[in-house]
């Protein structure tokens, strides 16, 4: 079968220390600091086996993810971007959906509490958890202690199959009725459960006439602007100074849209929101040292007590967090990882087939064939958003 | 001003003992073992005075509630059907919007953080909770142990003024750029809120996707039927036999309705949702001996676990409840009661200003004058859901 | 190895109905509508093996458990009283604890993150939930749709090796600081986490200072009790008619403890708190018909509002639950069931390490040998409480 | 009547803008920005009125809060050190006990139900919050807009007699059955209450078994250690540089006390927790900025998922905060403020009367005379904790 594989050189950085779960020569907890001169081509090989726990895929969509970009994008030096898990050479592509076309003998449909049978139409989580650590047991599979990551560690959907743990998938049935292509809009459940994760798992949502703050119209962001529109926000309000994005912004169903280049950030949420600020912020810019400082003025101008600041986007810069103005107003700060667990998938779907229509999210579709290609372009493109590829 | 006043015989039943916190003659909190011969008429009052912390409110509409049909409804022996707290003659009416036209020198506006001024267009909590018990202080007003009632123990807005304390006003200024009428909407921001309360706070709401099954198409349950589609439901399930109370579930946005006379209950739950249940079930009958088993069947039946039952409607009959359901399926029983308190006014509001159009739920608008005839109609007439006076 | 060994005949009553989950002749979910004359007996077996994924435990001790007295007791007709899930023959026992003396090459220890060493002292989880259910995916074990129990529906504990899944293993070193016998102990785990989860989990725990009232001092409710001082609890008050049931719950903490049988519920609740009431009350008498008329009653009477009402026994019987009562003190009803996840079992196990001491449940302590005769002398005995085997 | 009175004199900062609350010559929200030589004495005073809605106590305790000190000491230039609200002159004093001498003919007991007799033993909140702005009607008085403060703004209760509105009082009833002094520990609640609102109410409280962290072996910290304790706390651990402080911390409870400045904070954490960490740490020093690594070093490298980091000190430094530490630990950091609300100050003194004993925090008792000279000694003196005043 054809698939985009990905390969790199391991050259460990002379300061860097294998972790204690580093495996020498194949995988790496800190990509960034360990692999060099990624190279991505459609490759031929041969169809995965199942095990008696998994199910074998036939892969119709799979989204491009900006992580997916950053292990082909090199520093100066050579090394990649991606400072993550990793496992080289891997099959990419972790945004995706498909048909399960075989099934091992205890691979289990929780959709329908039997076995899988072919033909149920599926997406897939990206975190292979455990099911046996510490916060596995505990119910908090984003944060497993020995997770593996389709498309990172193992291989990925960017291929004509991929065999999966069966208690990965999760069935698309409820999109037959509102959607044509139901794998195109399935192909989006992952990055949006992402986003759902960190504004209604971790953020504990809003109640219906709350406003919302999104910091950033990256996918992330723009996903949880049509999730919080659909749990009933009073105000969406997104940040961006990127104008594709901004577009797409008010597409996804944000009542306005500024660019903090261009408007002071409090000045413009106090003027919009009759001085109110709002229930939950965003950050999903990745530059937390930059916007936390508005955030945090706006918390203290505004009216609104028990403001939640979810912190989504990855970064390694400190924040200038000052407490005083989250005691005063009763906030919070709280990081978000992972889309895993807390019936985040199944939610996801279930409100997809309710009429929360994330494709204006994709700006292009291709094919498999022009995947290495467009993984080139999305290192300077700022005008696509989601790239889908039918396979 | 004229205004609609009930009056009613002291006249408590032989085996009735008066309550601690009974007056002689003047208030009960058991109406209907007390008032006797109730008479409404339209009559001349003057206009209220005001407290250094209350406003006065011209007042624009007031919605005619079930409540005040039962105050003026009897029994064969001649006793009012309202079991509650009530203090004749009193001017009735408490589902009311309007606009201030006088403000006390401590009338503090919530909006604005400052002294109210005139021109605000606000409606108004009919609980007038006293702020000073320990409910009301450790934050659960609805459960004030010194309640008074405006329209009920004190003088209500079937009337051209009245005179509330400021802390129960709420501005309706959110609704201008959406509504052209406001004072219409904002008389139903009460009724709304004791679903908001029933479904989203005591109910802790639903997750975007998750399904919601309101038992009972009265004022009540429609309300809850709009919040929860705002709040993102996968599916709202109504069950409700009259036919004009179903077609205006739809309007309000139901996905599925039907009657629980024509069709078995815990079957067509399951068929409408794949066998997954719902998240929450609200009982908005009155009649929950009846529909208890349905409900906990259907928990039983289904696979969602953590489903939350939220008794709104009030009935005496006990629910013969089977704890074995509710460990099995992780589910839950809770009483709501009340609309004040854990900002419900507000986010109601500010959800109507968003979008959320209760108005459908007004089949009729009428004139002070037409009060008394319809609070006689409403007895027998089970064609009008809400019918809103213009004042 | 000796073992001692449950069996019966497999002989479904006659309108009984093979579930679809049932295995003919070997498994049913239904035990006392399937299983006759039971049979207890020393047996010698041979030592388990492991696979990848399990750890064989030398076991050092195990508790009987009311549902091994109920397995082994019959009613008229023969039948078993137990009506839960079972696959006979089987070894009995699930209430132990060992030490570990061979693991799997896949056997994760969760207290060090690397595999299981020989020697690790734990405990194990009753309930072998699959990981890859709905519920179990989204955090909720105890309802998983495919669960196995040890000692009912797989081998047991009353043996002198286990071989179990690592997932389901506890440590027990933190309780070496503190107890001579951390096997003794550590066999108490298993059912105070029944009661963790029914008062901490489900019923949400209290904050210091507020009170608790647990209906039936029995293992469960006598856990409860010291959970509950252990958190801070103001008062705990409990209802036991029987004389030796009330000494011990004094022992385990209990603050009052008075019979329902010759004190009026609600009376001496309201004289024990000064008419506030409970922030909990756990039923624990598998009454509920006969106890939750003066739960709600007392509920009413006293001045708390939020009060969780828990159901932790099982039984058939419907409670005449009144919902007004519910709505007028904003309280609730919870099922409560299982002991796995939301961090129990670790949690109970570090609280026993800081003094939580459960011992005093442990009325006499037994060989292997004798407890095929203990099972026959606790279906009458009423004076002990928790029997603990050495092996 | 005696009491003690501090005078400042108004003479606000060159660049000092009034606020828009501030009154000229009389009241400010920046008290450190506006008054210059405070001067404290004995004066002799007039025994205040009371409302129809207040109480007349007779103090018998008050307890001397760091803030009061503050209001007494300089920087170089002659301004305050409080940074906060306060009205001069003013009687200080705020944690407080007493009996009720006179009631005003609205004044309600909530103990009772009934308007308050004499003689009833209270303890005062000393946040006298609104209950008509939009934080006090959404049940938030610690955030309320238009706050006065007893020995701030209003006059306090180092004094013979104090005037205060009955629905901040709390009864001290509960005391009577284990202390002797009812007066003496009565006037701790008001700062337990504090820790309290920090750990249990905006820290959400541990479940029993789990461990606590305490940065500051200050009164608030302390009474988090015990609190924290009584909860059920597994390990409670703290650092704390001060020799006398760690000695308290240690008779307050804590499991293990260290310096900061001697120990490596997290190596020391990982250690005594056998690498697991906590699940609430305290910022209670007044240092976010040299603390907040540690903390967030330590949430990174234990085990432990779902930590809460709270702030309870009062601090202008920004506290550089990664925001991936909360990410891959599921942790989240609140703002903690006041003690009003949510059922602290009655739970509080109903953990007195199960046994939370504070008093040990008192380091020395003194005359209502003997407080101008022990508010200068207070500016240096680290060895005394709270010094508590009879009068």
């Amino acid at each position: 079968m054809k698939a985009i594989e990905l390969s790199a050189k391991w050259n460990p950085k002379p300061n860097y220390k294998l972790g204690l779960k580093d495996i020498e020569g194949k995988l790496t907890y800190l990509g960034s600091q360990v692999w060099k001169h990624p190279e991505v081509q459609l490759v031929e090989k041969s169809v995965p086996k199942i095990k008696p726990n998994e199910v074998l895929i036939k892969v119709k969509r799979c989204g491009i993810c900006g992580s997916d970009v950053h292990m082909n994008q090199t520093t100066k030096d050579g090394y990649i971007y991606y400072p993550g898990l990793t496992a080289f050479p891997v099959t990419l592509g972790h945004e995706f959906s498909g048909e399960i076309v075989e099934s091992g003998i205890k691979a289990f449909n929780k959709r329908t509490g039997k076995p899988y049978e072919k033909g149920e139409p599926v997406t897939v989580e990206e975190m292979v958890w455990c099911g046996e650590c510490k916060p596995c047991c505990d119910g908090y599979p984003n944060h497993c202690e020995r997770l593996q990551e389709i498309g990172f560690s193992i291989d990925g959907a960017f291929a004509e199959y991929i065999a999966v743990p069966a208690k990965l998938c999760w069935s698309l049935k409820k999109l037959e009725k509102r959607y044509e292509d139901i794998y195109k809009i399935g192909s989006l459940v992952e990055p949006t459960s992402v986003a759902y994760n960190a504004v209604i798992e971790r953020g504990e949502g809003i109640r219906p006439g709350e406003n919302g703050i999104i910091l950033g119209a990256g996918p992330i962001g723009l996903a949880a602007v049509k999730i919080l529109k659909t749990a009933g926000a009073g105000l969406i309000i997104v940040s961006e100074p990127e104008e594709h994005r901004a577009q797409l912004a008010k597409k996804m169903g944000a009542d306005y849209v500024f660019s903090p280049l261009k408007e002071n950030f409090t000045d413009k949420v106090q003027e919009l929101t009759d001085n109110e600020g709002a229930a939950i912020y965003l950050e999903a810019t990745g530059l937390p040292d930059m916007v936390i400082p508005d955030i945090q003025n706006t918390i203290w101008e505004c009216k609104a007590v028990n403001s939640t600041v979810v912190i989504v986007a990855r970064a390694e810069q400190h924040m200038p967090v000052c407490g005083e103005y989250f005691q005063v107003r009763r906030a919070r700060i709280v990081g978000a990882q992972g889309h895993s667990g807390h019936g985040t998938f199944p939610n996801v779907i279930s409100s997809m087939g309710a009429g929360m229509d994330m494709t204006p999210m994709i700006t292009k579709e291709i094919s498999l064939e022009e995947v290495p290609k467009h993984l080139q372009l999305l290192q300077t493109d700022r005008e696509n958003c989601k790239i889908s590829v039918k396979i």
